[in-house]
């Protein structure tokens, strides 16, 4: 019988299986964390699953109707107890039936500021007016921000002015006025209010949205919540997502609004815990990569991904909430962070801000690993900036066993040097699923340390050892035996796998290497290294090395930072400073493109060796090597 | 049988009949001119009305939905040939069944400005990208509006990013852009537009709203438009309209609705006529009173209506078309003058900038008559302005057979010394249906210099002529007799007549004799008299003055300015320095509230006399009156 592949969302789990089988069954066969109280009888309506394409399930029963409203229905929700699968289909799990949890890195590094939102709120208390004094309500209120905090050139803006008659009069002329940048309007409020001033800054990753609620008055983060990127559902990537919006003129219009409302969420969310609403927020600000930046701004993308990938418009924007439907007041400014090139966005300014790399003397490299890799080099004098393609082997896509960071997860792996026995940890200490990124990377690097692949990656043919199995005339090595996983099936790293990890990280290796020349660096010249995002916060900085995905410098000097893209983004809300370093950024990172470079071909042949072709590059990593080999 | 009472509207008039006739035959009894070209059979479909109230009128026939939609219908259209009038009603003829064109004066006095619109094109070739030159599409954009134009520190718009990339690539990297006060970018085009620049200047009256489509390449008004104020169907006056914003809260959002939708009307039919579409139209200039401009920004107008009777705002303001639902491309700017006070709005200022009192040495008084009458004092060191409540009786209000200046009305009257005979012309010299006016202006003024009234405007019990008449006491002057009108009933003047009279230009010449006193004139020092709106440029200055309306100066220093309102609206399109005069000007008038000055009770009683108590202050009048009585 033809088998069928399951992908399960948000894990990106792919499980091969037989078709016309229940995808509950399927889920729980392979260890899916699906949520299910009856045991699949249809009653207790835990195991909800969207499914976008219905053709390749099995049609929707009663028994389902009493679970999921018609509107759930015609959004793709089904319980997976009740729906058999057709063929090949993308399964996701709500958040409401999940079980395995997803790790996420969402805080991050972020340096101390001086506390200097752009919003202010004024309270003042006006005179009335009179038949001897009759000046019209916003006039009277602009003389008294004059008068008491010495503030003029105020621009009037229409929308405010519509209910401020009433507001002025709510409290006797008692009021609350908010400023941004000390030259706009926000918002007039009845009574004082001063003592409530927050903000939020959000960052719009490709798979996840993160945002952290601010408090103004102290600049401590109240909430930091996040939530999945509903785009997801056009496109796991970004490719897919600049795709869709050309098949149709509405596809932007759609992606744009599932941002926006996830964001509408997340504040909505954070401000109800917190206790406040959204009407007191009174500013947000916001970075993600080009595309993400494209898409939430609703700026045609699809030239990003033509050559030469140039984007709309890298500068810094304020716009406002209404023209991007966001759920604050229309007044409230949105502070979009700079892009350096289309692949380098404003995530990864977010990134150069918090880490501090633009304000020090001091040589910095900086590298936010992902599906692409942006690179930085430099200091305050001068940043130079790439981009890498290291594809998404990280996220676990295209390995064997590969998964997202998720319960049950392999994430670390040691291999003995002689007996080759392997001894790993997961994700919340569950049985065995399969192997996330970090756990990828030990595993390969712990190969190479012990010997079992050569320089080149591949498996030495004089090694001998039950773990190194072949299958179908390929190698793989054991890493979790089939009577330690969920599924019952060996768990392993395979040749082909080992070739996807040496292209990510021959890419990363390629951009640094490039970067710092251009820049003028030697390894020996850096300061500080600093890793940036998800994925960087749980590698192990030895591995990385083994594997020259890192420069071989020591240990302390690099520094895992975690989402600084989004404590970028909280900098800017609370420091005017900050953001006017990041325009001064915007204009001074200069973008290097890898492609022209003469050296591109020839850097990355060579960065496909473990750890490089040039091992005196590596003088740490061949000490530990040749301590190897005497063992 | 009880009288009804239909009020037909844009004339204004009212006619007193018998319930139970057909609207058809009431209009055609009473001269109202309503289109009929089959003679009320219901098969023509020409006489269509508007009736807000149907309850007063009987039901709709099934022969009258052979000419009507369902949405017309709805919407109060009717057939006046098949609806019976039940109770006192208010019917509207709408444009296209009118056959007597209302007189509007839509024209006004223009001065000469530099030509320098605030909206500028400018055409450019831009390079190309390429893998050596990444720079993103608005950052190119910008370089070469510096490179070319030097032209720095641009605001980018979300919304004009948003399909820049396709803009730009579309002529191949040729473009126009369209920049608003060399600060902001309003439009980008592909290809070389930039002998296409439009303007647009409206002035949003209470019955009408004007509009002017300019060509800011020439600077001529290519197109002159006007279409009735639509908010008339929820009150013809000011204070009704402002009623029907505090009923429920969708009022003013309808006001708004309304004036947008007749704006959007407006342009769209004059850029038809000019063969341009509304693209063209790059920036628009809007004036109007104090009510008008709230209405038009949606602003809460209530505090309008009660003393001390502030407005929300009095400084000019830039508004994005968007926000206001302005049928334009989003980033054009919306340009509102300023107003003064509650009762001196953006109309008043536009009819101060087209005299050019704020710019001449030379000292004005400047007099806006209609139901609230602005007037203005002084030259360009310091203006004083004040406003009268004139009432509507120009407007034929409140006159026993007033009517708006219609075809037919009796607009002037001459009045023989001796035997009193009367000589009048109609407009159009169409047999007389009522007076407007300026005829009751000329009547009055008539009557008093043949001394058939007295200085206090009563008839004197002397005459005795047979024009003279008593009708239920009261005693009234016939002007035309029943033979000669098309009612078939004289067309009197009566004491009430004149008594409503004395109390509007009894509030002119208080609010005109104060200001002067205030800012130190004398009439002797007044180098001109302007007179500005539609009103006031059809009356007699010899029966103004007679009356005491006007000041007794020479003549040859009066000057009808006509819709200066409007034309004060397209200088500030036209010419950036009249724009920042305006600006200046909106901070330098000093409003005087007359309801506080000490000598307005004295003032006021005075001014009721003809042509003032003191007639010392009228000396030419007072020697032409004593010439009559030597006759």
């Amino acid at each position: 019988m033809k088998k069928i592949t399951i992908k399960f969302e948000p894990e990106g789990r792919k499980v091969e299986t037989n078709p016309d089988q229940k995808i509950l069954d399927v889920a729980e066969e392979s260890g899916i964390g699906l949520r299910s109280e009856c045991g699949g009888k249809a009653s207790c309506g835990k195991c909800r699953i969207i499914i976008q394409d219905q053709s390749r399930v099995s049609e929707v029963i009663d028994l389902e109707r009493n679970h999921l409203s018609e509107s759930e229905i015609s959004a793709g929700y089904r319980l997976a107890c009740c729906t058999v699968a057709k063929g090949d289909l993308v399964v996701e799990i709500p958040e409401e039936s999940r079980i395995r949890v997803r790790r996420i890195q969402i805080t991050g590094m972020e340096r101390p500021v001086k506390l200097e939102p752009l919003v202010k709120k004024f309270h003042m208390v006006l005179p009335k007016p009179t038949l001897h004094d009759i000046r019209p309500d916003a006039e009277r209120m602009l003389d008294a921000l004059n008068d008491e905090y010495g503030i003029t050139g105020l621009e009037l803006s229409q929308r405010l002015l519509r209910n401020l008659p009433d507001i002025l009069r709510e409290k006797d002329w008692d009021v609350t006025t908010v400023l941004w940048n000390d030259k706009k309007l926000v918002a007039v409020e009845p009574g004082d209010t001063s003592n409530i001033l927050y903000g939020f800054a959000v960052d719009i990753g490709t798979s996840k949205i993160v945002g952290y609620l601010v408090n103004l008055v102290s600049g401590e983060t109240e909430e930091i919540s996040y939530i999945e990127n509903p785009q997801i559902s056009h496109g796991e990537d970004v490719m897919t997502r600049i795709s869709y919006t050309l098949e149709g003129e509405k596809g932007l219009t759609r992606l744009q609004r599932l941002v926006v409302g996830a964001i509408n969420s997340l504040m909505k969310q954070a401000c109800s815990t917190a206790g406040i609403t959204t009407k007191n927020i009174y500013e947000i600000t916001i970075v993600g990569n080009t595309a993400m930046h494209h898409f939430f701004l609703g700026i045609q993308p699809k030239y990003v991904s033509y050559t030469p990938y140039v984007p709309a418009v890298k500068s810094p924007l304020n716009v406002r909430t209404s023209d991007l439907s966001l759920a604050l007041e229309p007044e409230v400014n949105v502070y979009v962070l700079p892009c350096v090139a289309g692949f380098v966005g404003a995530d990864a300014v977010g990134d150069v801000i918090a880490s501090g790399v633009c304000e020090s003397e001091e040589r910095s490299l900086l590298i936010d690993i992902g599906t692409n890799t942006e690179v930085f080099v430099g200091n305050s004098e001068d940043i130079l900036a790439c981009s890498c393609a290291s594809g998404p082997a990280f996220e676990g896509a295209h390995i064997k066993y590969g998964m997202k960071a998720v319960t049950g997860a392999i994430e670390k792996i040691k291999i003995n040097s002689g007996s080759l026995e392997v001894s790993y940890k997961t994700i919340d200490n569950e049985p065995p699923v399969g192997i996330c990124g970090s756990g990828i990377l030990d595993g390969i690097a712990e190969l190479f340390r012990t010997g079992v692949i050569n320089n080149r990656g591949r498996f030495k043919k004089e090694v001998d050892n039950n773990r190194l199995i072949q299958q179908n005339g390929v190698k793989e090595f054991v890493i979790a035996r089939g009577n330690e996983t969920i599924t019952g099936n060996d768990i392993t790293i395979t040749q082909a796998d080992i070739g996807e990890i040496q292209l990510s990280k021959g890419a990363i290796h390629t951009g640094v290497a490039i970067t710092m020349r251009r820049r003028g660096y030697t390894k020996e010249d850096l300061d500080h290294v600093y890793v940036a995002g998800a994925f960087g916060y749980h590698i192990d900085p030895m591995s990385a090395k083994i594997l020259g995905m890192l420069p071989d410098i020591p240990t302390e000097k690099i520094k895992f930072v975690g989402n600084t893209a989004v404590t970028g983004a909280k900098m800017c809300l609370t420091s005017k400073e900050t953001r006017d370093a990041a325009y001064t950024l915007s204009k001074k990172i200069r973008y290097l493109e890898l492609a022209v470079d003469p050296d591109f071909q020839k850097e990355f042949v060579n960065s496909m060796y473990l750890p490089y072709k040039n091992i005196e590059e590596y003088p740490t990593i061949t000490k530990l090597l040749s301590k190897e080999t005497k063992k």
